[in-house]
């Protein structure tokens, strides 16, 4: 079966997968942007913005595992967006512009409806209501046999995880600390959720593990 | 002035420094043996227990660091045996045997005096009564200008760090899962704290971090 997995997800060391205080402006939260630094330079990462450049090697790896084998993606509303509350209007499609980098359904955790967004490049928005289970249910009919990569933030993936659905997660450990935010282990015990590191790999930048449930 | 530091403190990938369950037969607590595994294989570690092998390079850099220039510690009383309460007798001199691998002062936190024990090499446990504050005073002074190493555990770093004592944390953040125990990050902000990343290589076993506090 197609597994519904978490993949370069950059975390701080005391465990923040975010800043404090997302904004329009500051869309990672206070000192989000430093988690990621390991996947700007990665060709994997330039390519989206059009570029042809970017590095490859360890980081540029796992960022491009990240995007291979993917037919549906889950997102949390916050990913989504900064707007909170019921949508004003139709006009906010996302963080990404026109044309996103998901090329496939992206199914949005919402409290409010929302028509589906055809985008370019393939990718759709769609707007579930009904909770993760329906949302990991249409997800998992959209991608068709492919995995569906769960997006964050930080309170989507630990209801997924507190659920006992997620199969697997690729962690990017970045030499930063955030203090405060939204911590991705806190009360969680991945052990006992049976979770084991299968995967450490090194780099610069960060350190990327990938944890494992065993089925 | 010399600093109070910890070093070569190995962390889990959730944050936790020691398993659950701490025992005689089992010091580190269920699981807390692979945090070390890093540790065990280096020409220092190695050394300790009058063996003339082990691994140089990253690890064993950071295993000599930690030795460099230290002179006194100060550790928790669960680091210091698994004897809750009361002493009982003088008996239990630590989990060292007679050579202990401080070689200098150490100040033992607990609420139950005892005399001071002198050890072969060096080593003499003292028994601190009255509070991290009067421990960190005595070290100093026994120092004699160089470093106190703060040995753990979890708890007793965590009081220094709430204090605002801690100046410099050299932690190995090892590639596997305690699920639960005492963790080190849970509620403290490191940022607010002052500490920021300044030092980061990764090694297959560990990924080695070190965090300064600015002054």
């Amino acid at each position: 079966m197609s597994k519904l997995r978490v993949s370069c997800f950059s975390l701080s060391l005391d465990g923040y997968g975010a800043g404090p205080d997302q904004s329009l402006g500051n869309p990672l939260g206070a000192g989000g942007e430093a988690l990621h630094e390991w996947v700007f330079g990665t060709r994997t990462f330039r390519k989206m913005s059009g570029k042809d450049d970017g590095a490859t090697g360890i980081d540029n790896d796992f960022a491009a595992r990240g995007f291979a084998d993917v037919g549906a993606w889950i997102l949390g509303r916050n990913m989504f967006g900064p707007i909170r509350g019921e949508w004003p209007d139709e006009s906010w499609k996302g963080w990404w512009g026109d044309n996103p980098p998901y090329h496939c359904p992206v199914f949005v955790l919402t409290h409010h409806p929302r028509a589906s967004i055809a985008m370019q490049g393939g990718t759709t928005f769609h707007f579930v209501t009904d909770g993760i289970h329906a949302a990991l249910r249409r997800a998992r009919e959209a991608a068709n046999g492919l995995d569906i990569r769960l997006g964050g933030g930080v309170a989507t993936i630990r209801q997924y995880l507190q659920a006992g659905l997620v199969d697997e997660m690729h962690l990017a450990v970045s030499p930063v600390l955030l203090g405060s935010g939204e911590n991705l282990f806190a009360g969680l015990d991945l052990l006992q959720l049976g979770f084991s590191c299968v995967e450490h790999v090194a780099a610069p930048k960060a350190t990327h593990v990938v944890l494992m449930r065993q089925g």
